[in-house]
């Protein structure tokens, strides 16, 4: 039998090198592979881009040292490059890249309709979209769900060292967890089933196993919302965390949260947040206000009439933002003691004022990105909360179960992946910052 | 406004002490919580386990120093300890924790039905599973979850070292990509759509984007299969790479990310493997055998006949394993070369002989736990793979478009993430290994 030793064979043959890496070679010749990211022909030579895993390259050819005709080349080829690293003190690296022999190791077929290896992708949302495959090739295009992988990297890290259990809870569901219409159906077997609008009855749940846990996965809302804010299906961050004194440490642990996460993209994806000139929120705390001072606050800064007494309009959210900004720095704030009437049946209500919840949203840049609280721990409250709402108890024995046999005080939050990436990323459509969008008219790519 | 500084109040009022930290307290006293596990009434004094977020902590209970009464504990209680650490050298922790006073936080409202505090929860699978938001609470089934974690963290940290970038893709889907009838459908505002049998068409376009990109998510499979290893919902962990000179390659990678894992459970999971007495495989090479000689192999040593000469049937996969143990001391084996027959359309040809592909599968103590291969990458040749499986390629516009626009060399694998956990943990079923299982006949809790 052959023996598989978990070396590669480039490793033992020819070593890649990486991008990162190469001002250890100067001096050296290299071997690299990539695509053909752009040609630009100048007088008596032409620099060529190479795309490699996380960075493109400049690489020069010269009739003068590269042993094959530029014609060779065709953008979006796959190629491996045999380079020299030449020290170069006008180059921003320190060094050039000559070309001295290629490989090509595959064509396209045709050339994109869009170009995509320009600044800025230069075509409609909706192409851009339509030809996913080939405009995520684009550098800043890509560069976006790199800093997405470090939002979650970071957001792990912080929790692993915050003692939470990293859980995985099944999306194909019996009930859902905030009830309403939007929620997609399925058939299961001959049963009818539903896609989790949210992994919250088993965060709850979990609750009682590992005291803090966190899943970071797909949710779907069968939402007809038509916005640049609404996904029918994203990626949420939830977590969930028990023996709490108040319903405020949830919101301290996603203030601490977030200050992580802003200083892991500051160290280790400094590449894209230059490349996309990002623009970091600064901040040591979040301003915290509740929910009806806040519909007062915006009404009377802004001579608005106040219509929905329970909810926020968008365009609420907007002012709020601006209003605070200004008054305090802050481009996040927490929204708290929202009406239980718009919240869902496990909502803790105020002890104080009964229509009031210990809940919370968090908004970032005029965006709802977070929404969060305290949940009813003891059966009785549970039971009775469901029977003023005209749910039945029986069809949520399972969820049940966890408080009949014992729960600590309790809470969590579901912070939208997607959202929290566009809104750091300055981007008004939240499908800028997803990779495959699934909206109410679009279920392609 | 108030402030949310991100520290949280018990931080600031009294510090909570962790289990894993109790060492550096000695001669001190510690506030801690967590839920009474198990209560041992011995003649003059009584054990009292402690249930924290990893850990089952020993405290005693004694007139001598506590100042409340014992019957004021309950199992599953949720509670407010204030303890004494002594130094104790008999004990295997080297210390003594005595209970002071107790705050009771929060009351079951009814005992357990299942008794969850025993070394094992003595009942049927059914009970397990059915109960599973109380029997999950036993120190050793909720070790198997946090070892689970361990496993994701781990390839996480491999795979971001080997340079892949994590994507988010889509679970709501136009088209399967494993074809056949195994496939959840959904009504998607008025048009048909399926749930994502894998990530396979997302990963590959994001190669020719990122290279190297990884996923570990849900995956859903309408099989009508009731066996101990198949599940409808499971965890799939998959990669895919570019710029493959071999199909080897990915089982390279794989060999050197199954190591890592096994070394970093060793070094961070050391006290769930004690508790559910893992033995790890100890390897540093994996043996690889072709499709056609494993059969044959199987069917001489074991004088069996020879039936489905295209697939694995069960107890010949766990036959190969016991074999291959044998004769290397494997407990790994990869089997190459699958029929094309049994192979999905995307999948690449051997050159040598068209009827088998690059493809491979790798079985675990006799058990199937992954399945990778290289793909095709040019458009003309997958074109006609489709046509000559009278699949219509215009119905896969988007995912053609990578192979029209260009793409290298690749190939990838999905792992199932319950079944590795199951082998390595011992168990028989895979249910075991799943924190909430999705069956033909399961869809709660």
């Amino acid at each position: 039998m052959k023996k598989i030793q978990g070396i590669t064979e480039s490793e033992t043959t020819r070593k890649q090198a990486e991008a990162e890496e190469l001002q250890n070679y100067i001096g050296e010749t290299v071997q690299m592979h990539g695509f053909v990211y752009k040609i630009r022909k100048m007088s008596d030579f032409a620099f060529v881009l190479l795309r490699t895993k996380r960075a493109v390259v400049q690489c020069i050819y010269s009739a003068e040292y590269s042993e094959f005709p530029l014609e060779l080349l065709q953008e979006e080829s796959a190629v491996q490059v045999t380079a020299k690293v030449i020290a170069e003190e006008r180059s921003r690296t320190g060094y050039e890249l000559q070309m001295l022999a290629v490989e090509v190791v595959s064509v396209p077929e045709e050339l994109s309709p869009i170009v995509i290896n320009n600044k800025k992708v230069d075509t409609s949302i909706e192409n851009l979209l339509n030809y996913r495959p080939v405009t995520l090739r684009n550098e800043k295009e890509r560069a976006v769900f790199k800093l997405q992988e470090g939002i979650c990297r970071a957001i792990r890290e912080f929790l692993y060292e915050e003692r939470f259990t990293e859980v995985h809870t099944p999306k194909i569901v019996a009930e859902g967890a905030e009830g309403g219409a939007n929620i997609f159906r399925l058939d299961y077997f001959g049963e009818q089933a539903y896609l989790a609008q949210s992994p919250q009855f088993y965060k709850q749940m979990m609750v009682g196993v590992f005291e803090r846990v966190f899943e970071i996965a797909p949710v779907f809302r069968a939402e007809k919302h038509d916005t640049a804010r609404h996904l029918n299906e994203y990626t949420s961050v939830d977590f969930e965390m028990g023996f709490i004194e108040s319903f405020e440490e949830i919101m301290q642990m996603e203030t601490k949260m977030l200050r992580y996460v802003m200083k892991f993209l500051r160290e280790k994806y400094e590449q894209e947040l230059s490349l996309l000139r990002v623009v970091l929120p600064e901040f040591t705390e979040i301003p915290a206000i509740r929910f009806y001072e806040a519909k007062e606050l915006v009404a009377k800064e802004y001579h608005r009439e106040m219509k929905d007494y329970e909810d926020f309009e968008p365009e609420e959210e907007k002012l709020l933002c601006e209003l605070v900004r200004k008054q305090t720095g802050s481009e996040f704030v927490f929204v708290t003691h929202y009406p239980s009437k718009k919240r869902p049946f496990y909502a803790m209500d105020s002890k104080e004022n009964p229509e009031e919840t210990l809940s919370f949203d968090l908004l970032f840049r005029g965006l709802e990105v977070t929404t969060g609280g305290q949940r009813i721990h003891t059966y009785p409250e549970q039971v009775e909360k469901m029977k003023a709402r005209g749910m039945k108890p029986e069809a949520f024995e399972s969820y049940l179960m966890m408080h009949k046999y014992g729960m600590p005080p309790h809470g969590g939050l579901g912070l939208g992946l997607e959202r929290l990436t566009a809104k750091l990323l300055g981007f008004e459509n939240v499908r800028y910052a997803t990779l495959f969008p699934r909206d109410i008219n679009r279920l392609t790519p």
